[in-house]
């Protein structure tokens, strides 16, 4: 089975702590490496946990507050002087290239790789990005300024057929893939095998909708119902609600309900206020609602 | 005797290791906190050496290369949510102004405090900051782009005199201000005592030099005369000289000759090539030329 492996590099919300850094995730779906956000130490991160940075050839940036790209110059400038040459593409806000060109205007730098920029529309299920394994769309979330989500979707998989029905029905070897594909299978005779009675195990693709930072906002559950993985941010204790509404955060027992309303297959919970030095009743309240629900701890992998 | 000390909270140069920071240094004068340069992530260093920021009234940003300057946002941002109305002045290059000001335009930012600018002029023994304590001038470095080194000098502190010379020449109490500023005393029949017969042990003042980022060059050596600590960047061994001269930096070397053509009292060499993971061989050859010297590691302090 191909790799599918989100891997925590920041948790904390605006202000880090001595214990949390700013968001930042890598994503590996099938040695396709995806940086989501880059919060300030991203890069040191990223060396700290022995993540070969020049692997990343796209980065995803949800929106301009600092604590989500303030890394970004930093970790460009490393792939520049360590030699990339590879291009880069940035799926970012517009205003991002702006902040990006007068910085290298005035440190006089010029890479030596391609920066591709693709702009935000902030619609919903645009596609970000596609090759024959991978899908990233947008889903438009809803913050004091504009914000936009992703969702990373493996392609189906071919599904397996079992040497033993292909000995039975005969199956000639061109008919092979396309029943991998979905076919069904034609007999001399005419009558049809329906392609379920033909292949096992086909796995269900797996999804990761990432959504960081916005409010409680049920339109966004139509872009992430079903997915194997949710990350939503959940600043603050539902006690907190007040605080929430006003800077568009979210708490942890409006993320679990998200997370049911969307009947996603599991929760992660992240960007922590940083008032919350243990994370457990953050925790226990999105679970009091979603049970499946786990913590965003730096350093640490989920396999999807 | 009042602070004077300095702890370094950043020494590689351009990109960081897993062990080393980029550059930031935050030196306390009698209780004034100055931050000196702010590479990516110094908020972070202030935390985990529990340097509270929110003292710090004066940052000195040398130029505009990112490792001298991309933690600054963060830091802002952070005394700003942190609740900071203190106003801070910042001496910097004119262009971090417009750096600074896109970024907060795009994240709809306003600080809840003044940030005061003070653009470099690029010219010799220009008075920063003075108080009654400190004095701050600045020296012209040499690099690729224009880069400002800073001198801290402590002010004149006010001599002693001893009981037993009070009651001995029956100093009137009027008097003894100015003879510990310095006054000569001049008895009932009008016979002059000299200053230095009456006081003792007065400290010579202290002061501190810092030179990063810039190649070998002597026209420093009158800013730097005589300083207590100069730091000077040496980036490369000596075998580098190619690449230093390329890259407008200092070797080991030279970081020696400089120390001792402007008898220094003693130097700090830091701002290290990701190259070396040791650090003694630097160490060694600026001490082949100037002993008294010492290595800039992060988290550790200096007391001039």
């Amino acid at each position: 089975m191909q790799n599918f492996e989100l891997t925590i590099l920041g948790c904390s919300s605006a202000t880090p702590t001595s214990k949390r850094n700013p968001t930042a995730q890598l994503l590996n779906i099938a040695e396709r490496f995806f940086l989501i956000d880059c919060g300030e130490a991203t890069q040191i991160q990223l060396r700290r946990y022995k993540l070969k940075f020049q692997r990343i050839n796209h980065i995803f940036i949800s929106h301009l507050h600092g604590d989500h790209y303030l890394g970004l110059l930093g970790l460009l400038s490393s792939m520049h002087l360590l030699g990339r040459t590879a291009e880069l593409h940035l799926y970012c806000p517009a205003e991002l290239q702006e902040i990006i060109e007068v910085q290298y205007k005035h440190s006089e730098t010029r890479l030596n790789y391609q920066l591709i920029y693709h702009h935000h529309t902030y619609e919903n299920d645009v596609v970000l990005f596609e090759d024959e394994k991978v899908l990233v769309t947008s889903i438009v979330l809803n913050h004091r300024i504009p914000c936009c989500g992703f969702k990373f979707t493996e392609k189906p998989l071919l599904a397996n057929i079992s040497k033993d029905t292909i000995t039975y029905y005969n199956i000639p070897v061109e008919q092979i893939l396309p029943i991998k594909k979905g076919a069904d299978l034609t007999l001399p005779d005419g009558s049809i095998i329906p392609n379920e009675k033909l292949v096992v195990s086909k796995q269900e693709p797996r999804s990761y909708a990432y959504c960081s930072d916005t409010c409680y906002d049920e339109t966004i559950i139509p872009c992430i119902k079903d997915v194997t993985l949710l990350y939503h941010e959940a600043t603050f204790l539902h006690e907190k609600l007040e605080r929430a509404k006003e800077t568009h955060h979210t708490t942890a027992l409006q993320a679990g309900q998200i997370a049911q309303k969307a009947s996603v297959k599991k929760l992660m919970i992240g960007h922590y206020s940083a008032r919350y030095k243990d994370l457990q009743p953050l925790l226990d309240e999105a679970r009091s609602v979603f049970d499946n629900t786990v913590l965003a701890i730096e350093g640490e992998q989920t396999k999807l």
